[in-house]
């Protein structure tokens, strides 16, 4: 019995009857699958992280980890299953056979990273990194490069990092201070980088540092930042671990959560001997680790999601068996289990959609990112590209933000015993709070969305979102049970169009205004795509709910999830939507003092 | 250096601007005082949170609690300042001199409360539920109990607690299955509590535990609940501490939070050796808990309000000081500190005037407890009663919710160090998350408001605070710069009323979707009472506002925070009131097997 639970009817249902991703394998690419090879391999892989995964979690919440003389120690089954991770191909799942990858679409490491991250967010990160890392070799390396570090990246041998905050240099990656002196073929790197997930442990032979530094003499801010590659070990000529390389982990965080997950403080080449390896080109080195960064971004959303979908099922479970106090319409005599209290389906039926929602969201983005990276027409791939920067920052903040609020609101459910750690929601709670900070605050998010999103390429991200959105309230304004719902979404997009243009223009013309409701204003797209998405399930499921029979109970939780939300929702996003379009200027003209 | 941080002149600005609070020195009761001795003692109770409290926060979240054979250990300090905040005269600075009280007005209790409770929240619930427990003895006790008991609790010699939740009665009271059966003027105690706070501990040298228990042969339900005391030791005759009455601590719960403060479970009479006596009369122990219980609630609000006070100062002080990212409008060259962002202020007011608002409801409320209980006459004391029943269960949820949700804003303007224990916010939130919970979870509050307080006395309760706020509403509404905020106010609560009276018709002809809504309801009343009191706070300083001099800032912040609060909030406060009213029953006719 571990802690991970997950419904496994909900995550096919949005796989195989919302998004129908059996269509990847009609892409040139994945010709040689089909939807039920995909099937097996979700099948498997909810299988890998219920029975491998899902036990680290206890264990590293109580053991944690070990530090001593800059050596990070972590519970050994962790090593164990990061060393299987990798061989039974989970690392490399979605990857080029090339340098070991399985070939399956690229979605499909957002269904893996769903359940990986669900049993066990702590450890996911390692294997989660190191997949991002090496792949940013593949994408930008050498062959060399490639060669050396991408296979035993991706089998589980080598870990990796992306290393990017230093103490001055946190949401400000412009001020980045590691340098890069020329040597040879390669750098020496100078420099301190702190809050470094899996930074130094003891799960692989070596740990490969995916570092931003400026080379000597580069320009000034983010067009003078490059991209190296700087193992803890140096390979010997052979490929073999060698001697040290000079990165040595000054200390690891203590956290409010992720107690097995460490952060690490380090420095590189403080007695010279740091050697690193340009990656890509120089001075691009922001723009190359950006495909990491919009990765990460994407699954830090996925942790906030998936976390609140344990805690959620954890809550049901809890209410269901909980018998404690009277029917309050006296349906029943003597006491009645929570589930029966309407205050507290209130907040079962508010979890449920919001986390189906976020799941069909991600989802979503993610089958969108297959097309835009595989599609065989480049017109579809431009699109659906657009479609995912659009989403990126959204589905970072908004399901770090909301996944948050549920794992609060499932401890809510379990009353006092919500508080002990006898339930894992408290951890799941401490752990989903990280997610509205790391990979660019929520703030930072909403201003990429509010602010580069829609004026790159004249807006050609939002209208894509906007095309999409158009055609699904065309498609389905007129149904007989749902188009009410669609139509009040028509409704609350027409006003957050009103907010867009006003905000798009307030940019350049008062950009202290702006900022000041950046965050709002993205609050309203993730509504918007929350009731899409989940209005567009209940849809799908609309005939099925009709009949009485118990096995079209499934169906009408589908259709209550969605109206309940798209009611209780909307007229919020209208109201908040108004706001961020409001002249008072408190935020801005209120004395510093004065706070 | 401590990190409790509080703005004195925030306090002092709704004691004596707001509240006037120096009336109550014409109150026949408090004749001998007068505003100076009260500020005085106010000053005092800072000078000894600061000094005297506050450095155990750190000590008791580092060492923690020891348990070894049903002993609970603490640190040393708590011990120390335990028996000081008696001897000094803080557990009954409020009670009366004759058991060794100091004879100040009631509502400084809920001020001493913000302080200690800001300074150590772990700490500070045991001399509170010692008071708590003492102040009932005091009420319902015979002369024997009082004498044997109350003085020794107040000077910090004996410690108190509330005994109330069971395995198998949490919420659900009526459930209690604790026993006693009469034994010469005693009765022998036999049962199991759970989550009893400061159940078990060496800070004192006795515990004395207010008991629900059955008198044996008693009705069911909580018709048949009598109140006892129960000590931990037995007194001799000579009052002198005697033996083991078979208190048994047979655990302490591992929790999210409040490290310090041990939460137990314990077992009256295991061995048939446990004899408590009733306080009060029989049967009626609940009636006579509530007194306990309400001001237990009212604390849970003055914690969750200080804790987030403790948070939003420490956000300011490091947004303030941290410098990070370039501006916006580009009005300085460089990177600027926090405080310059938009997205940051945003939080910053936010948090203010959260802070501000909930301090000044919850001191409000306390002004109105104190005329409940001191009047002299009897229609005001009437009158004030019903606003405190009213205002209790709304400080209890509102000012919980939002207070963690402060907490966590707090933590986000810090970025990733938010999240690490070199600040004191992440466990200023996981304290904060407690209060919803305990002491009737916040659904519990709202079913409280939403029913019982709105039907007593045919609604005279919410008669009376609409009758305050309306009086409010009135004499501002033609406010030269604030009378348009007053007025949204106005139309805000129109809309409140109108879903109120919906709730109260639905409380009895369809009370499934009444309990479906009353937690949204509840926070439509918090809403309002924070507009209000933020608006009166802006009225008052309006004047001196307007000037341009630099020790006007302060009172600019009083209105920017009001204006700021009442537009982003009324909106969402109408909105909501609408959803309570709606008749969708997706809460309640969603198949249980579909959650």
């Amino acid at each position: 019995m571990t802690d991970f639970k997950v419904n496994q009817k909900d995550i096919f249902f949005i796989l195989k009857e919302q998004l129908g991703y059996g269509s990847l394998c009609e892409l040139e690419k994945y010709r040689s699958l089909d939807e039920k090879t995909l099937d097996l391999m979700v099948n498997e892989a909810l299988r890998f992280a219920k029975g491998v995964v899902a036990p680290l979690n206890a264990i590293g919440e109580a053991q944690g980890l070990g530090f001593e003389n800059g050596r990070v120690t972590c519970p050994a089954e962790f090593k164990e299953v990061f060393k299987r991770y990798g061989e039974d191909g989970w690392t490399a799942a979605v990857r080029d056979p090339e340098y070991g990858g399985q070939g399956f679409p690229d979605m499909l490491r957002i269904v893996v990273n769903d359940f990986m991250y669900g049993a066990c967010q702590s450890f996911n990160m390692a294997p989660s990194l190191t997949h991002g890392a090496a792949h940013l070799i593949e994408s930008f390396g050498t062959d060399t490069l490639k060669q050396a570090y991408v296979p035993r990246m991706y089998n589980g041998t080598f870990a990796g990092t992306m290393c990017l905050t230093e103490p001055n240099a946190g949401s400000d990656l412009a001020a980045t201070e590691t340098m890069a002196y020329p040597e040879g073929d390669a750098y020496r790197i100078k420099g301190n980088k702190i809050f470094i997930s899996w930074g130094e442990h003891d799960l692989a032979e070596n740990i490969i540092h995916l570092v931003l530094a400026r080379i000597d003499g580069a320009p000034e801010g983010v067009r003078g930042i490059s991209l190296f590659v700087v193992p803890k070990y140096r390979l010997n000529a052979d490929g073999s671990v060698g001697e040290d390389n000079d990165v040595v982990c000054t200390g690891i965080e203590e956290k409010l959560g992720l107690h097995a997950s460490p952060t690490a403080a380090l420095a590189f080449g403080g007695k010279d001997g740091c050697i690193g390896y340009l990656c890509g080109e120089r001075n691009k080195g922001l723009a190359h680790m950006f495909q990491m960064m919009n990765s990460a971004r994407i699954n830090t959303g996925v942790s906030g999601m998936t976390l609140a979908s344990n805690a959620y099922q954890h809550a049901l479970e809890y209410c269901r068996q909980r018998v404690q106090g009277r029917d309050v319409a006296k349906r029943k005599t003597g006491s009645v289990p929570l589930v029966d209290h309407p205050d507290v389906r209130r907040m079962l039926l508010w979890m449920k959609a919001n986390v189906d929602g976020m799941r069909s969201m991600i989802y979503t983005a993610a089958f969108w990112a297959n097309l835009a990276g595989e599609s065989d027409d480049p017109e579809i791939a431009k699109h659906n590209q657009r479609l995912v920067d659009f989403m990126t920052p959204l589905v970072k903040a908004y399901c770090s933000d909301i996944g948050f609020e549920v794992c609060s609101t499932a401890m809510q459910c379990l009353g006092g015993y919500g508080y002990c750690k006898d339930y894992p929601i408290e951890q799941y709670l401490r752990d989903a709070r990280i997610m509205g900070l790391y990979e660019g605050t929520n703030g930072i998010q909403s201003m990429d969305l509010m602010g580069r999103k829609m004026r790159l390429d004249d807006g050609a991200m939002v209208q894509a979102f906007a095309a999409e959105l158009e055609k699904f309230i065309k498609t389905n304004k007129n149904h007989q049970g749902l188009g009410k719902y669609v139509g009040d979404l028509e409704e609350a997009f027409a006003r957050v169009r009103e907010m867009t243009k006003m905000m798009i223009e307030k940019n350049s013309s008062d950009p202290l205004q702006w900022a000041s409701y950046t965050y709002p204003a993205l609050l309203c797209y993730g509504d918007l795509v929350m009731v899409w998405r989940l209005l567009d399930m209940a849809l799908i499921a609309w005939d099925r709910s009709e009949g009485k029979a118990k096995k079209n109970d499934y169906f009408r939780g589908k259709v209550a999830q969605a109206t309940f939300f798209a009611d209780m929702t909307l007229p919020h996003t209208i109201t908040r939507a108004h706001s961020c379009m409001r002249s008072g200027r408190e935020i801005l003209d209120i004395p510093d003092g004065a706070f």
